[in-house]
C-alpha cells in the first residue's frame, strides 16, 4: 500500500502515520519527495484494508497495490480451473453450451425446447422457477413445480441442468433439482445467499452485476470460494450504459481481463447483454473468438407466447445456425465442446 | 401501448397481431400511414405486458405508455405521503435528519456519537448491524449485539433508529430492534427481500441501486406497497458513473423527478453518493434546496479508527456546521425538523 | 410520430395539437381509450421534427418511428457500401487492415514500423501528425513534416495512409498528403469539421464519440454524406463506463447494430478501447468473428520511446500473432484482406 | 510519480527502469516489499509523463501524483478568480443569471425575452447564432445576422452578451459581436478551438463535456489558460449515463470538487442537464445551494414555437419565480447578484 502524503504535510503528522503503521505490526518506507512525502507500506496489506488511513489528517490518497482477491487470483492458482457440471466440462478447452428458455412454462413446451438445442449441440438445459422480475405484478415463476419439471426434461435428454436461485432459504430446495446454481446479475452482491451457495457442493454460474467492474465480480466469486466451494464460472451478460438501442452493454472485454487475472471459467451471455436477436449470433462469435468457455442464449420454441423476456429468445432454427459457426470458430481457437 | 409496425408489413403480419390483441379481450385501432402502420392498443395494459409482442414477425418497437407501477404513483395517491418514524415525520413538509456510524462498532463510541449528532439537531440514527461489504474478508458487522446496542442508545437519546437488512432470515430479528429497516442499493432488486419486509409494519428506507433509474427504484418500491407495507421512503446515494474522483455520481434530479411521479417521500445520502468529506456539506445543503425530505449522512467521533468507511465520515463538528446551514436553508423552503 | 397526451386532457388542447399539425401540411390521426388520447401523426415527419410538441401543454411523450437519418439507412441504400482507398477495399467482404504508429515521429520509425506490419499483412498504414492530446503539455505532433513522412512512408510500403484531422483549416493541407481522412472521437460531433471533410473526395473513417449512441454515430455519418462525400467508414474504439480496469469499453454489438441500420462499413479499434495489450488480440479476433469490415491497431518498434500512448501499442510480433488468428478466423467467416 | 513493479521483476529490470529514469534527470527511490518492489520517482513529474512507463516489461501500474495541470489549480493561484463580463462578475461572492433562448430566431423575439429575463433578474443575455445540432437536416442558426441581433438586444437593456463558437475561423467574427464566448459540451476536447479562444482576450464559458471527469475538464480550461486568456468560467451541464427520464445526469458534486482544486469560478446549467421544464427549478436552487457562481437557464416566450430545443424553455413567468427562489438562496448563502 502507498500513502501518498499532501504537500506540506508536518513533521507530526508524518510520524503520527508512521507510528499508525508500526503498531499493527507492519514497516513503512518514507521517500521524501521536493514536493510530497510518501510512504509505501510492507506487511500484509489485509490488516491496513480495514483501516481508514485516507480518512487521518495529512494524507491525500492511499493506494493499495495487492489484490483483494486471493483465492480467484491466478497467483494463488496459476492453472485453468475446469468446473464440472454432470458429465460436462468448463473451462480447459471445453466449451459449455447452455440453452433453454428465460422460465420453464410447461413440461411439453420445455421438453421441446428441449430436443432442439440438444439436437444443435448445446450440453447444459437452462430453465428459471424462481424469476427476478422488475415489476411484482410479472409472471414470477413456478416455484418447485417448475424445478421438478426441469430435472425430467434435463434427464430425458440427458442434459444437466442449471437454474436461478434468488432467496438464501431456497438454496436447499433448488439443490436437490439442479446440478448448477445460477446467481443472477441483481444479486452478484446478494452477500448472505453467495454465503448459502458457497457451502453447497454444487457449481455456481456466477454473473456480473449491472455496474459491477470485473474486480467486483471477482470480489463476489471470492465470497462463494471462501466458503470452500471452488466451482465458480462467471459469466459476463452486459452492463449498463448510455446506449439505449440494447438492452445492455456486452463488455466481452471482460473475458481476456478475467482470464489474466483469475483461474476460473468465464462464459459469457449475449442474449441478456443485447436483448436483440439480431444481434445475439455476432455477439456468440465473438465470445468464442475472445476465448470465452461458454456461451449462454434463450432459446424458446415460440418467442411470442414465452412467459418471460421472449422477445430476446432465438428460434431453435436460429439457435442451430449459431451452434454450426460456433463449431467452426471453436475448431479454430482450438477448442471442444464435450 | 404503441406497436409500429416495419415499413412493408403483409396484411397476414397485421392481422395476426389484431387478433393476438383481441383475443386478450383488447382492442386495436390502426393507424395505416404512407411508411407505417401503427397500432395502439387500449385497455388494460398489464395483461399485454408479460407477452413479448415484441418478438412478434412484423414489429418493430412496442412502446408502453402507462407507467409500470400503480400504488407508488401519484395518479393513484394524490397527496404527498408522510411516514411516521417514532415520533419524527418525513414528507410534507417535515425532514428527516438521519446521522450516525457507518457501522456499530460498540456501546462506547455509538453512544459518543449518538449525543453529538442528537445536539447538532439530528432526529433519527443510524447504525449498521450488517454490513454488505465487498470483501469478504472485511468487517461483517456485529450481528443482533449491534442491534441491542442501536437499540439502547436509540432510546438512552430519545431517538429512533434505522438499521440495514440484507437477509430475509433477519428480517424479524431486525424487526425486533429497529423503528425503520433499510434496504441497501445492492439489495434494491433483491426481490424476496422486499417482499419479506413489504410484510411487515415498520417503514421501510428504499436506497437506490448503483445502476438503478428512477422508474426502477419505483418498481421496487411497488414490490413492498404490494404486500401492505405503504411506509416507504425512498434514498438518493448516487450511482455508477465513469467520472473516478467520487465513490459514485449523485443524480439530484431524482428529487424533483421522483415527486413529480410518486407520492412517496425521497431524502438524499451525500455520504455514500460521494465518499468525501469535502464534497458533503455542499451536497447536503443542495439536497434540502432540492426539496428532498431529509439528509442521511454518515458521522464518526474518530474516522481513522472506524472499522468501515471511515473515510467517508463527517466528523461531529462537521456535522454541526453543515446541521446549521441546512436549518437556514429549510427555513427559506418552508421546511421543519421535528 | 405519435403524440401521447397527459391523462385528462382537454377537448380544447387536443384540438390545438391536432390544428397545430394540420397546419404543417400533414394529417392527425385520433385513437382515444379509457385513459388516455394518442395521436398518430401521418406524413413527412421532417416537417415536425424541428418543432418542439413536447412543449405543448397536455402533450406528455413524443415518440419520432422514423430514423432521423435518411443517407446513412439500409432503407435508402440496401446493398453492402464498399469503400476503396487506394486498392484496398472495405466492406462487402474485404477486411481494411489498418496498422501503425500512435504519432509519426521521425522517417526511420515509421519505416521500421510499415515495413513489419506490411510484413504481417496489414494494407493501410496509420500515424498521427496532428494530435489531440488531453494535455497542452504533451506531444501535439510533427504536422506537416509528419505528413510528409507519412506519405512517403507509404509510397515506399505501397500502402495507402491514413491520419486524423482535427481543424478544419487543415483538411486541405492533410487532403494532398492523405488517402483517408480520420475524424478522431474527440470530434464526432465538431460539425463544421464533418461538413468540411464532407466536401473532398478521399474517404473518411469516423470514430465513434466516447459517449456516442449509435444513432449519434449515424447522426454524424449523415452530416458528411450530406454534403456529398459518400465514402464513410465508421469506427468502434470503445465508450466511456464506469469499469476502470479498462481505458474504455469496447462496445462490440455496434458491429451488427449498425450493420442492421446502415450500409456503412464499420471497423473496430481495440487499441483505444481497451489501452492494454493483453486484451488487444482477444478483442480483434472478436471483432472479425462480429462481421466487422476491418481492424486497426497501433503498433510501435518500441512502445516504451513512443512519444504518444506507447502503454497501448502491440509490438511487431505480437502484431504478426494477432494477423496469423485473424487471417484463420477470416476464412471461416468468409472473408479476404486485400 | 509511483511505479509499481510485478511480483518476481528481476534486478535487470528494476535496473533498467532506474537508468531510465536517472537517465531523464530525476531520482528513483526503491522500497522492496517482501512481495513487490516499489520505485517512487523525484524531480520534474512532466518529464515522464509523455514517457510510456507502463510499456516496460516488469512494469504492473504507474501512479501519477502530482495533478496534470498547473495554471487551472488552486496550488498555482490560491485565491478564487473573479471573471468580469461586461459589468458583471461572476465568482468570489457574485453570481452569473445567464438567460435566453436557445437560438436567435429574430429581433422581435430576442427583445421581448430579453425584456422579461432583465425584469427578473437576469445579468447575461444568452443566445445562439451557431449551434450544433445532431442532424443536418435541424436548423443551424442565423450565423452573422444572429450575431448583429444578439449585440443589438443586448445593448437595449443593458446586457452583457454570450454566445457559442464551433468552429476557429470563426472565433475572430464572434469576438467582433460577443462579449463572452461559450465552448459547447461537444466541443470541450476541440483543442484547436481552445487555443484559437485562448488567443482572444474577451472570457470564455467552457461547458463540461458529455462524458469528460471532473480532470478533463480541467485539463481543457489548460489549454485555454495557456494561451494567455485567464478568464475561464467552467459549467457543468450534465453528463451522459443510463438513466432515460432526463436528457443527461447533472453532476451538482462537481461544483465543490472543482472548487477544491482549481480557482476558477464554476456555474450550472440545469437546462441542457435535466432537459425537462419540471426538473429545472428545482436544480438551479441546489445549484446555489451547492455554491455555484451562477446559473444558466434557456428561457423563450413560446417554447411550442422555438426553432431549436423549445421543449426544455422556461416561460419567462416561471423564470421569474426560479430567480424569486434564487435571490432568497442566494441571501442565506451570502451571494449577490450584480
Amino acid at each position: 500500500m502507498i500513502i501518498v502524503l499532501k504537500p506540506h504535510s508536518t513533521p507530526e503528522q508524518i510520524n503520527h502515520i508512521v507510528r499508525h503503521i508500526e503498531e499493527m505490526g507492519l514497516k513503512a518506507h518514507l521517500s521524501q519527495g521536493e514536493l510530497r512525502t510518501i510512504i509505501g507500506v510492507i506487511g500484509d496489506e489485509d490488516k491496513l484494508r480495514a483501516d481508514p488511513l485516507a480518512a487521518i489528517p495529512g494524507v491525500e490518497q492511499v493506494l493499495p497495490i495487492l489484490k483483494p482477491y486471493k483465492l480467484a487470483s491466478r497467483e494463488f492458482h496459476a492453472q485453468d480451473t475446469v468446473v464440472k457440471v454432470g458429465k460436462v466440462s468448463i473451462g480447459g478447452g471445453s466449451l459449455a453450451m447452455i440453452a433453454g428458455p428465460c422460465a420453464v412454462e410447461s413440461y411439453e413446451v420445455l421438453d421441446e425446447i428441449a430436443g432442439k438445442v440438444r439436437a444443435a449441440g448445446a450440453n447444459i438445459l437452462r430453465g428459471g422457477a424462481f424469476k427476478p422480475r422488475t415489476s411484482p405484478y410479472s409472471f414470477q415463476g413456478l416455484g418447485e413445480k417448475g424445478l421438478k419439471i426441469l430435472r425430467e426434461v434435463g434427464d430425458k435428454h440427458g442434459m444437466p441442468v442449471l437454474t436461478e436461485v434468488m432467496d438464501p432459504r431456497q438454496v436447499e430446495l433448488v439443490e436437490r433439482y439442479t446440478d448448477m446454481f445460477q446467481i443472477g446479475a441483481r444479486n452478484m452482491q446478494n452477500f448472505d445467499l453467495l454465503k448459502e451457495v458457497g457451502q453447497m457442493r454444487k457449481p455456481v454460474l456466477l454473473k456480473r452485476g449491472m455496474s459491477a467492474t470485473v474486480k467486483d465480480l471477482l470480489m463476489s466469486a471470492e465470497y462463494i470460494l471462501a466458503e470452500g466451494n471452488r466451482d465458480v464460472v462467471l459469466c459476463e451478460r452486459g452492463v449498463r450504459s448510455f446506449e439505449d438501442s440494447t438492452r445492455n452493454m456486452l463488455d466481452l472485454s471482460a473475458v481476456p481481463n478475467v482470464k489474466g487475472q483469475s483461474h476460473l471459467p468465464i462464459i459469457v451471455d449475449p442474449s441478456h447483454a443485447t436483448g436483440r436477436p439480431d444481434l445475439i449470433p455476432a455477439m456468440a462469435r465473438a465470445a468464442v473468438a475472445a476465448s470465452a468457455d461458454g456461451v449462454h442464449i434463450e432459446v424458446h420454441s415460440c418467442p411470442p407466447k414465452a412467459l418471460s423476456d421472449g422477445a430476446q429468445a432465438l428460434l431453435p432454427n436460429q439457435y442451430q445456425a449459431v451452434m454450426d459457426d460456433i463449431r467452426r470458430l471453436a475448431a479454430v481457437m482450438g477448442k471442444t465442446i464435450s
